[in-house]
């Protein structure tokens, strides 16, 4: 049977999402809690890798398996997996679900923070110095609709095409944090991350919105990109 | 001179404020940076001690020195100091001042959440289940005012009385966070977690605010206590 299974992590002591010979990453530690669980060798397939460093509020993964655990098996596997991976959901899906092909919306929020460096906000949020909130905001929208961000992705993305559309894109303050949420149909390599550097050059007073546009156009390659430790996948939709 | 500083830190990897053979402390930590920063050995004096795994968002100690170090020296305590330790500020004050004996107030605030265990939230807020905030809110006003709270005192505490003043004492949602705020003139040793120890139980039904008044009246020892890591001491405020 198919299982759908909503996953929450703290990226900072992870290589990252993909299974890599050696190295502690989130697919690895998630197949290893299923097999110690069940007994079943299996693979899970995940909505999109993420980098080392990345966190993710609702991650979606879905994998095959026979035994059917029924209440138990969520907080079996969250018996067996380290603290920094939990399980908040888990449902049986139609056998056509697939976790990345089937999803239609993907957001991502991107933390950071004015001010002195904080202890408690490390490896969760970046520290940017004074931003112009109001100004990103702006700049931020010329994200929105359908464009070609060739110019926003990194070499070892295995995207087909470069377009993607945008539904939500904007930059505000919550809590004292400055955040950039972003919603699209999907992203490429490393493209959050980008979009969050030249709107942080945008906030700093270094760069403005029609470079922004600039880049989208004319589809040369911005070579900045913000730290890894800010960025959170947060949801992924379907049409369940 | 005399120096008075605000710091920051994640008690997480910390055995607590005061130095100890052997063991990571964030008196330490502080007292080797500013060894190497100046070449000073001396003592560095906090408001208090704080447990293993108790964060500070404003923890506030002093120190002497002989060198002036002006703008450049909160930065450069910064570079040495590991990364769950940050200074906030650093100023220059009477000889007078004294981070503990000079100290008019104090504010804790223990963090918790209901739901499921997040991977995020681990080691700074405590995963309590369904609490029920507005009763626990009402039983938290039973801490106001001059009380002995001998009752809510661990072994190993050093003061000379029981009694304290508390100022404020609220249960509240932040954030889909509920937080016990508490502001008094000083706490005994466990004294906070104790208090939402009990606190904790009133929200789950399983006690009632004349059960706190009578553990004040009576001063029999209540042996709970909540888990550090939902523990922030967030200021400490003095006359200066």
């Amino acid at each position: 049977m198919r299982i759908k299974s909503i996953i929450e992590y703290d990226g900072t002591n992870f290589c990252g999402w993909q299974v890599q010979p050696g190295l502690r990453t989130v697919q690895c530690e998630l197949e290893t809690a299923i097999l110690k669980l069940t007994g079943e060798r299996l693979r899970v397939t995940a909505s999109g890798r993420t980098d080392a460093g990345v966190h993710a509020l609702g991650q979606t993964v879905h994998f095959d398996i026979n035994k059917d655990l029924g209440d138990s098996f969520m907080s079996g596997l969250n018996y067996y997996l380290p603290e920094d991976v939990r399980i908040m959901s888990l449902e049986r899906v139609d056998e056509s679900f697939h976790a990345r092909f089937s999803s239609k919306k993907k957001t991502y929020i991107y933390v950071m923070y004015e001010g002195s460096e904080s202890a408690l906000l490390r490896n969760r949020a970046v520290n940017t110095g004074k931003l112009d909130v109001a100004v990103m905001n702006e700049a931020a929208k010329v994200y929105l609709g359908e464009n070609d961000f060739v110019s926003f992705k990194s070499v070892g993305s295995d995207a087909l095409t470069s377009i993607r559309t945008v539904y939500d894109s904007e930059v505000f303050v919550h809590d004292g944090l400055i955040i950039f949420s972003v919603t699209a149909n999907g992203f490429l390599y490393k493209m959050v991350r980008k979009m969050v550097a030249a709107l942080i050059e945008v906030g700093k007073g270094r760069s403005n919105m029609s470079a922004i546009k600039d880049m989208l156009y004319k589809k040369a390659e911005f070579t900045k990109v913000a730290p890894a430790h800010g960025l959170y996948l947060y949801k992924v939709e379907y049409d369940l």
